[in-house]
């Protein structure tokens, strides 16, 4: 993508409204733009960020075995009176009255609807065990809105849903997905460490809360070192039979946010013991027959009883983590997007527009690198180098080249590092065979 | 995909509640379920359906070199009061009070919120033309919602806006857009028609719809023979110069849905004329200043002065697209899928599953096949050979492979094509060959 043609509006300011960091640079670098409290339009590099994070989060869900479906924003209150929830939900639901009266809702979540979706199609326990997810805007009406994306009020989330016919597969379902969010995060260059969670509004008996580590995170929490050093890519969601055996590592040693950790009553030595603060970028659920009982969504088992369905539901906040993975890296120039999500993985400075030679490299630079398929935002406009450069450490591509007269001379263009700084020169060749490899 | 694993309710019998044939039959093969009046939660093969029409729509925008972006689903009444709408658009509009009691809407189209983003970034000529697009979901609260997913009232739209300092540019932006609605209808296999329209609520002074020919359609239109021969897969919607004149052939001869025909006044011979039956899948506008004069969008040009921006709206229907896609191409015994927006490409049928011969076929089949990248649904169940043929049919695959002991005896596997009829047996590595070439 060419900068001068691209809708990337950028600014030096730090808007008034924005208290913590990601949402202060979302705003900067041109991600997003509030429409009213807590909700936000995606601009175009905000948006190939979320499809980024949407898509390692579909694709370990596959993984898992989960299938992808899309349930409605919008939904019925009649479901709602089935559970109860319609009543006890609170302000957060945003309540809908339709032209012809009917009550209605916009989902702040889909246990009800999902649970109507299985009982209608679904009978025998041949068909289980079940995973269903969606990737599906949400609203929580929060009295107070902020924070960016981070608290918003319109939202994206993937939530998944399993179905097991009795208590020992809902288990295996769980920690299926329990390794599946380790994969996720590891994949977006995250620390997620899972913790014994409440579960409140959503019911149940087993819950994890899956916090990232961020300097600015919203809340205090401690873990054992132990977690520092365990790596989940070699988890296999797949192997159902002993996946919870294989999560082990993450299950046993302690881990806890500020509101449930009691120092006196912590079992972990002092040395082994890290501080830190972290945000919550997904939560898990376990919780039986809570839908599945009063909305009689049974199935045949293989003695011919019926059962109510054995239930969890799986939480990703996906536009969130946009948010939570620019707390977690970023420094007082920008953004420092980890490789898997950024919007381009390359970004091109042409110094100085105006030198025939600067602009024919950068013009055979731009069209290699697309045609090898890598993705590069071409900083094409007439402007001066310093702001070329600010702009590219704001949006905080993974790799720049700056091409310019001094280099040409040599023979190079010069390629840094965001994340650390590091700077080398490189033949032209060179830089091409290395972002194509 | 294992049949047996995936969630795809299919049923015999045709809904009561259904009365066309998209409708009846998108119910039948399990691609939605209704969850309230024309409001549809969409299953995973309705889905796979869904993604593949969005993605050519969204490619098709991206070579017309429009930029994606994604607006939020609740909107702020303000804007709509900016420019009248809140007051004219009439009950169809999902109006939203939240627990603040602040005015909020769920966006029925976007022209408002797209023009207020545009002012607050956009300055200057040097940043035009512009074509910004989204993909999202989008509420019309219908009186009387029917069809199924072809007048609901949750529904996804793409909806492309332009922004240009003068109407020369937006003429050239519209015959851009132009183009690539030709172009993105056929490669999904349908027959697109332009015809001139009224602007209605959205105003203006040049409108096209694209009106896909359907025996099932919801209006009878009349059109010059010219256009049965027409290809516009050479059309180039980057040549913004000559866009206009390129796509003369589809502008100039005759072409009118029975709201404006007048037999009378018809100035093309009755030899020439084709009448048939037709379903809207997109519509365009130019409507100039109409909502930046208002909102006071404007941009500063080359000679100093400020002007509001001239802009055009471009709306595909992508859900609405699925029924109109099978009121388009299905027979009695279902759907007939166009290979472009087929939800698998390939079914595999295994006719016996107890025979050891005829499992490890198809397992291999399945494996090689999927490994080449070839998108198969293997039918695995425990099945009688005609439910199996049945379902084939009603899902509408493009192709079905049929492994059973006699074929094998003769080393072959059937192979049919849904849309013909014509059957053919090709060994397994034939098929393999055919089916990756």
């Amino acid at each position: 993508m060419r900068l001068s043609r691209y809708f990337l509006p950028t600014t030096k300011e730090t808007p008034a409204e924005a208290q913590i960091p990601s949402h202060q640079l979302m705003l900067r670098a041109g991600l997003v733009r509030q429409g009213a409290a807590g909700i936000y339009s995606w601009l175009p590099i905000g948006l190939r960020v979320l499809r980024k994070i949407e898509q390692i989060v579909r694709e370990e869900q596959d993984l898992a075995g989960a299938q992808e479906m899309l349930m409605s924003t919008v939904q019925s209150a009649d479901l709602w009176r089935e559970t109860g929830r319609y009543d006890s939900y609170g302000k957060e639901m945003l309540r809908i009255e339709d032209r012809h009266g009917r009550e209605m809702l916009y989902g702040p979540t889909n246990e009800d609807m999902i649970t109507d979706l299985f009982r209608r199609d679904v009978r025998s326990y041949r068909d289980l065990p079940m995973m269903l997810y969606h990737v599906q805007w949400k609203f929580r009406d929060e009295i107070r809105p902020r924070f960016g994306v981070m608290r918003g009020r319109e939202f994206l989330m993937k939530d998944t849903y399993s179905f097991d016919i009795d208590a020992e597969g809902a288990r295996k379902s769980y920690y299926t997905q329990f390794a599946a969010y380790l994969r996720t995060f590891a994949r977006m260059g995250l620390k997620a460490i899972p913790m014994q969670a409440d579960t409140g509004p959503i019911g149940g008996d087993l819950s994890h809360e899956f916090v990232i580590l961020a300097e600015t995170g919203e809340s205090e929490v401690f873990y054992e070192r132990v977690f520092e050093d365990l790596d989940p890519m070699g988890l296999n969601p797949r192997q159902r039979d002993s996946v919870e055996e294989a999560v082990r590592p993450w299950t046993a040693p302690y881990a806890a946010t500020d509101e449930v950790h009691d120092p006196a009553a912590c079992p972990v030595a002092a040395d082994d013991l890290v501080t830190g603060r972290g945000i919550e970028v997904g939560h898990i659920f376990y919780f039986g027959d809570k839908y599945s009982k009063p909305m009689n969504a049974t199935v045949q088992l293989a003695d011919g009883r019926s059962a109510p369905v054995e239930m969890g539901s799986y939480g990703v906040g996906v536009s969130r983590l946009v948010g939570a993975i620019i707390e977690a890296s970023h420094d007082e120039n920008g953004i420092i997007w980890p490789e898997a999500v950024a919007p381009f993985r390359l970004g091109l400075i042409n110094l100085k527009v105006s030198d025939e030679r600067c602009t024919a490299v950068c013009e055979e630079l731009y069209r290699a690198l697309r045609v090898s398929g890598v993705e590069v935002l071409y900083d094409d406009r007439d402007e001066r180098a310093g702001a070329k450069f600010n702009t590219m450490d704001l949006i905080g591509l993974p790799y720049q080249a700056a091409v310019g007269p001094r280099g040409l001379d040599k023979g190079v263009i010069e390629v840094k590092n965001r994340a650390t700084g590091e700077r080398r020169e490189m033949a032209m060749d060179a830089l091409i065979e290395w972002m194509t490899e």
